[in-house]
């Protein structure tokens, strides 16, 4: 029998402009680490260290998205064998729009299934690991959790019954991510929004929606980019992004097929074309915060199709 | 060179529930029938005879749907040949949510352009066929005219460009519309409809429409059933037409994959896999409107993957 498991669970893209709360995908890095480790000694899921969050992040496992969401797969199993002690390591930032606290109850759920045989599919695990991404924003939903989980770019039709599905992901698309270091906690995001939304603006960003999938399906880069377009949520949130606009403006010059915020923010993401496209892309979308003296994280990439993974 | 032609130009069904304004299918009956003949007597483009409308439609060029349509697109290319006749011979209701001043505008453009040579694409012709049904109901868009001029499952990204996408047709995908003979103008069905949508049913009606795209590429005929479903408008425009829960409930006890409103009614669709399956439903679904004294027309098939088309 094993005794430990080390996982990478990704960080993701939920929103993607045109599919607010329905679409998301998942990146190469960052990403956390967790690992799951037999601890003979006691009966209990355990969190037994947490570093690389400033010691921000509950220790008890009702109130850790790790823990909480671990502690559910384990219920819901029956599971009456060795203590289990988890490690999370969180290799990125809190309130980003990044995802990450739907990485880390991903990796927390992966890492102690396979630490108990694995015999378990990501489909199995869907649920509990969006339990625990609800300890920490309060809403049910998996357009974080099912990226950073199966990898890709994935649809959800309904948040409640998990309906979840894979897009495909055309050859050359890639992503670039700037993460301006200024926190916005979700729930905060998630309140600014009106209630309501005019009808026009729903067909056009059903549109949008409609024609990003076909661009999908067709690999059909210019298709992609008329459609990853928000008229709905951007416009709300963009205020509370200082420079979103120059940001975005410099991306569409330089020929990103798309760029709006990343899940509720102040993260913003880029479609590229090709990896050096999006690295170049990210770089000067970063170089706006540092010209205004913001710190800010740099990423791009491919998009992650693995999804969570063991690691050596 | 050809003395006149005389094409069919195909019912259509818009929405198809989870997509308001901005999907449509184009049926293999009804449909109008217009031919365009040379009349060497004038250099005018006239309308000589309508049969099947009871005497309802305009007959001056300018006011009909079809002669504005045929117009525009004559003034589009400078034509200054022989006159033109047209002849429209309506073999669909009005106002019945089945497109049918849209099959007029597609048949009467098309016809003169096959008259004059047929150098244009059907997608050269789209614009001034949205132009003519925008006479009829005020408004500039293409979710039944797109259908009836290219076939299949069509999408719109955006009316105002006209960026239409062609859908894959599942095999055994099939329809069932019958059309209760009680009269919905467009406008007054757009009228009712509230000027904004709750944000919550915006995340719902999306994640159904690309639920239903994902579907169709992955022939998921299960999918296709989970996501023909439409929480935005069927609620609000389902009063005006009697019966329409009776006629939804059987459809689905019948095992339909779907049934909602075509356009803004009073039709009602329900999709089906197979013919015989989509006839046995309609027969069914007409019945009840039978049982109520209502006259009701009841069609079935495939979806018309050819649209407009010359016939002998």
């Amino acid at each position: 029998m094993i005794d430990s498991v080390k996982v990478f669970a990704p960080a993701s893209v939920a929103n993607l402009a045109c599919g607010f709360d329905i679409l998301g995908l998942a990146m190469e890095a960052p990403g956390d680490e967790i690992i799951a480790r037999f601890n003979s000694e006691t009966h209990q899921l355990r969190i037994a260290s947490i570093t690389g969050d400033e010691g921000r992040l509950p220790r008890d496992i009702e109130s850790n998205t790790a823990g909480f969401a671990a502690q559910q797969f384990l219920k819901s199993i029956n599971y009456s064998g060795p203590g289990i002690d988890l490690e999370i390591h969180k290799k990125m930032p809190f309130g980003s729009g990044l995802g990450s606290s739907a990485a880390s109850a991903v990796g927390a759920v992966f890492a102690v299934s396979q630490l108990l045989g694995g015999q378990w599919s990501k489909h199995d695990l869907l649920p509990f690991a969006v339990q625990g991404e609800q300890q920490a924003d309060g809403a049910y939903h998996a357009d974080n959790v099912a990226p950073s989980l199966f990898g890709g770019i994935v649809l959800i039709r309904d948040n409640q019954s998990l309906d979840v599905m894979h897009l495909p992901v055309p050859e050359d698309l890639t992503i670039a991510v700037i993460h301006p270091q200024i926190e916005i906690l979700t729930k905060e995001a998630r309140s600014i929004l009106a209630p309501t939304v005019p009808l026009k603006d729903l067909i056009i960003q059903s549109g949008h929606l409609g024609s990003f999938i076909v661009g999908l399906y067709t690999e059909d880069y210019e298709r992609i980019h008329r459609s990853v377009i928000d008229v709905v949520i951007e416009p709300q949130r963009a205020r509370q992004i200082p420079h979103f606009f120059t940001v975005k403006s410099i991306a569409e010059k330089l020929g990103a097929l798309g760029c709006s915020i990343s899940g509720s923010g102040p993260s913003i993401f880029a479609f590229c074309r090709g990896e050096t496209h999006a690295q170049s892309i990210a770089e000067r979308m970063g170089d706006i915060y540092g010209a205004h003296g913001i710190a800010v994280d740099v990423f791009s990439g491919k998009i992650n199709t693995q999804g969570v993974q063991i690691i050596p």
